[in-house]
């Protein structure tokens, strides 16, 4: 095991992205500024006419990495990044502030000296509804109320600036094109649709008034599809230092929520750490931290110190509780004859507990007591799938589709509390079932969103599993799964270190835009044309730059071809010189708008001169 | 430029799949050895039973590695491999061995010494169809013949031996369960279906006369997805010698057949080098050849000089060759307004020689006398799809499905002679449009075997193609297409490494792996169940062993618990010794057979009083 270690500033990453700026969209409705990422372009050098350029329009991009891009930003990892929405909340008028924690467990975590070293220095006192009072974004939303959250949503999700031009798109009440409930939204995202979808359970916003330093999100299948990157230590592995470093990293490529999974030493302490430097929402499983204080005893474990969890790391800010209250006394056997059985964590605890105890799942039974807590911080609920297949063999079967109907029946309890919910899904399933997958879930879950690990498409191929599963994530995006949670190279294997971090995550922007451009999000093609437009025209940097990750891009063509020349050469390695798809097909076009025959009746109004033209000129189109 | 070298054996890699030998399965029907891999698993232990076990039969897995990972087999690079089916191909009696070569061209290079220290040393003389003779595979099965090649493939495609048990299974006329034409086998693979399906057009086996070192092998939708690696060298980068090398590490790892796209020097000596050591397939796109004859200029290209270059390449051995007859003089203005234009070399070059001449693509014209040559050698058609989209934007328009019909019109033709036939599709597709490629291929080209490039599913990812390909590789896969062709990490950026070509085929064979377990495949899920059960019963080596790659994922593993004992113990890294979902549903499991509850009635039984005992236990289950 490794020792101990707190984050300082050094290990943060902090690189700009390469050509890039951070620029901030204001509000129309309320004073917010939305931090986007610009991406400026090199000319285009037009064929045929020395020296004459044309400009490309910069490219804006949807930005998960928060202040730690911005070479403005000023950042103290020890302090935590600045409380963006802390205003807002506070203005709504319905919080108070409280004296200190209200955690029994946090409170002995606080006073204990041993600690002293490991902990985050400036803890601010947590924020509460005042009584009575739901402080969830669903609440709002039902009563109508589009809150600053919403509208930095909507302006975020469009992408492209320009498709915000005129007075009112941002708040148009006519959202137009755009058929709700349809996977393929049309137009562009206004802030009254980003409320009726929040309103109507399709979409959620985890935004605990106790983290208020996120920049907004939505999950919904109307929205760009999210991906969440899991972090955390184990008992066996890393630190607090590498744990916070690892968020950010994550966030840096693309992950738009973050789920601390620890379940090693100081998870309390970590999660502090993470929780205040991280600008996306952080999701937790409860049900580890709760095992951990019973030592590792299922049996052990009850309402009392459970719901004491809760609230500890409500308190803390988490922004999404995963809670497996769908494992049902009745559905244990179910997985008796499964290749795996049981491979959520979550739920082999809480069937060890219904077994042990010959009871009903305490999470289903006092469901409603956790309704009450979610609502009095805007604590949104990602219902565990805890019986979820874990092979190829085991997928769709009885215990995972009965689960699913409970988890069906406990959204709609969760909705008549106002608390937001998403539904968590698998897993492991062969391409041929996956749909079936989407479809119940719509069905049974009122289209509450539906959040998928991967799945898996075959498991023949550990330390490439964050490909087996993107596979499945592209696909169950397109049919509308919300959020993909990444699966790194090293699942079934490992814990993730940094550079499986940033391939699970990369590889899941990859399944969750091709979703987003399958489901026709009228954000999402235009970056692939921009790219598309480079890497016809030779623009190198600009290629490297729009892409995902333009460090790796660049690399790989500086294996071969390292000089600068080649950069801005009109060919590649692959093919050399004189042997370009790309620059012949330049040359045909040139050669057929010079000749006018660039229209599809040319060919026809008799080309056989012009042909000999071309011949006559000899070689030098092509070289 | 990298200085030339050829191989030599120290290169080549031939490490033994560890706990793995070669079997040879014999045939029924002819004197043959089928060669497959088999994996050894050790025994589960029996939880609860000290010192019990239960042994696991071993797996018999689909092997394209040939001799060389046979530690048996006398291997010598610079002789070439075995020559397998020369005797199979003699014995027809409708075979010559001309007493040289027939090309001008291949006569040239041999005969000049400065090129001696690059040739391959034990060429031997071509054979060719004696006159008047057809030697295609589809030929014999319309003749109603099963050749060695079809029993060779009946019996590898099972892949699990144990379906092959009783008299008759491989000849089986009736092949049980299977439904010709449909995309999901039933039963297992019999000789007579081979033939029938390569009668149909609906799969194709490339088994060039002068290529009889290759293990015979099928590409049809009804049976395994293929993958195809491209090797060869460029202007720019690497030597006959990583060539090589290459092939046979592509083999290693799953390739089924190889492309050698070589534009650089001396390409036709380091096909031959290629050829002579290659237990796969090989293909070759001609036009790439010709097009260094005429120093590049596509306007200098000639029918006679590419049809010298057909014959030189068809007494080399090569398999299957790409020929871009469907480019044709009209269609190419609708590729003018496209943001990439022609991406396709062969398709750039054929477009320029078309409105260079303005003439019909001398490919489309002499078609029927490419058919005379593939017969005389059985060389199969790989028709190329000169006007597939290379981008998002440009995908499923116009220019793209033309050239389909055109495709499926010379695949009439071509079965005319008997010559069997592949179409090469897309490229760049968005994943709801991927569909409508497969479709429209069966359609126009009467079910003929597809074969595409990945497709790639977005563009934005560059360094990361493999995997955006490898999405809509598996989606195609499933819906039908053949064979894969792979796309490595270094697409759109430069000429891939051996890294590369290994990630690439990994890649593939998941896409692959993924489409046979979506279509059904009865040899494809057993090798998902043996490495599941291995992965809950703990028995990491099995694990490993039964993986697409056993290296990385023994090293992934032991990034975090090198030590050897881990690899029996019951827990990862992940989760560390405490809390492991596995060893927890093992104990539900256990506790549930101890006490009669392993079946749907016994909860409801009354569980109460055996929920007293496992509490009274204590925490024994769990640690």
């Amino acid at each position: 095991m490794k020792s101990e270690k707190t984050p300082d500033g050094q290990v943060i990453s902090r690189t700009p992205f390469s050509a890039s700026k951070k620029v901030h969209i204001k509000g129309q409705l309320h004073d917010i500024e939305v931090a986007m990422r610009e991406v400026s372009l090199s000319e285009t050098k037009l064929h045929g006419r020395f020296g004459e350029t044309e400009p490309n329009a910069s490219v804006t991009i949807y930005d998960t990495s928060g202040p730690y891009t911005d070479p403005d930003a000023d950042i103290d990892v020890k302090k935590g990044l600045p409380r963006l929405r802390e205003q807002w909340i506070v203005k709504r008028g319905d919080v108070e502030q409280l004296d200190q924690i209200s955690s029994a467990y946090g409170k002995q975590r606080l006073h204990d000296q041993n600690l002293d070293h490991l902990r985050f220095n400036y803890i601010s006192k947590p924020y509460r509804a005042k009584p009575g009072m739901n402080v969830s974004q669903m609440h709002y939303a039902k009563k109508g109320i589009i809150t600053p959250e919403m509208e930095y949503i909507a302006i975020r999700e469009n992408q492209r600036i320009d498709l915000l031009n005129g007075e009112n798109d941002v708040l148009g009440h006519q959202h137009q094109g755009h058929s709700f409930g349809a996977n393929t939204p049309k137009g562009h995202i206004t802030a009254e649709f980003v409320r009726a979808e929040v309103a109507a359970g399709r979409a959620v916003i985890p935004s605990n008034i106790n983290h208020p330093e996120i920049e907004p999100m939505i999950i919904g299948r109307n929205f760009l599809v999210k991906i969440n990157a899991n972090i955390g230590n184990s008992a066996v592995t890393s630190s607090i230092e590498e744990e916070v470093e690892k968020a950010v990293w994550a966030c840096r490529w693309g992950a738009d929520t973050i789920m601390d999974l620890s379940t090693g030493k100081n998870i309390h302490e970590t999660r502090e750490w993470i929780i205040r430097n991280s600008p996306v929402p952080i999701g937790t499983v409860p049900i580890y931290q709760a095992l951990e204080k019973v030592n590792g005893k299922a049996e052990d474990l009850t309402w009392e110190l459970f719901r004491d969890t809760l609230i500890e790391q409500a308190e803390q800010g988490v922004d999404y509780f995963t809670i497996h209250a769908g494992v049902l006394l009745r559905y244990v056997p179910m997985t008796a004859k499964r290749i795996t059985g049981i491979v959520s964590r979550g739920g082999s605890i809480m069937a060890k507990w219904c077994l042990a105890h010959h009871k009903e799942n305490f999470l289903y039974t006092h469901f409603e007591e956790i309704c009450e807590i979610m609502k009095a911080y805007d604590v949104s609920f990602s219902l565990g799938d805890g019986l979820r297949p874990g092979c190829i063999a085991d997928a769709n079967d009885q215990a995972q589709f009965s689960e699913l109907e409970t988890l069906g029946e406990l959204t709609k309890i969760a909705w008549k509390h106002d608390v937001q919910t998403i539904i968590e899904g698998p897993g492991h399933v062969p391409m041929h079932l996956i749909k079936e997958n989407m479809e119940k879930q719509l069905q049974h879950c009122s289209e509450a969103p539906f959040y998928t690990l991967g799945p898996l498409t075959t498991d023949i191929a550990p330390g490439y599993d964050h490909i087996t599963s993107a596979i499945g994530a592209a696909m169950i995006g397109w049919f509308g799964t919300a959020m993909l949670c990444y699966v790194t190279p090293k699942e079934h294997l490992g814990l993730p270190n940094k550079k499986d971090v940033k391939d699970g995550v990369i590889t899941y922007k990859i399944a969750a835009h091709a979703a987003d451009l399958a489901k026709g999000h009228p954000g999402a093609q235009y970056r692939d044309n921009a790219l598309s437009k480079a890497r016809f025209e030779f623009r190198w940097e600009d290629q490297f730059n729009l892409s995902l990750d333009p460090d790796t891009a660049k690399e790989f063509h500086d294996e071969t071809l390292p000089a600068d020349g080649a950069k801005i050469a009109h060919f590649c390695s692959m093919c050399g010189p004189n042997f370009c798809s790309m620059k012949i097909t330049q040359d045909v076009r040139d050669y057929a708008k010079e000749n006018g025959l660039d229209d599809d009746n040319a060919l026809a109004k008799g080309m056989e001169e012009k042909s000999l033209e071309f011949a006559q000129k000899g070689s030098e189109l092509y070289l």
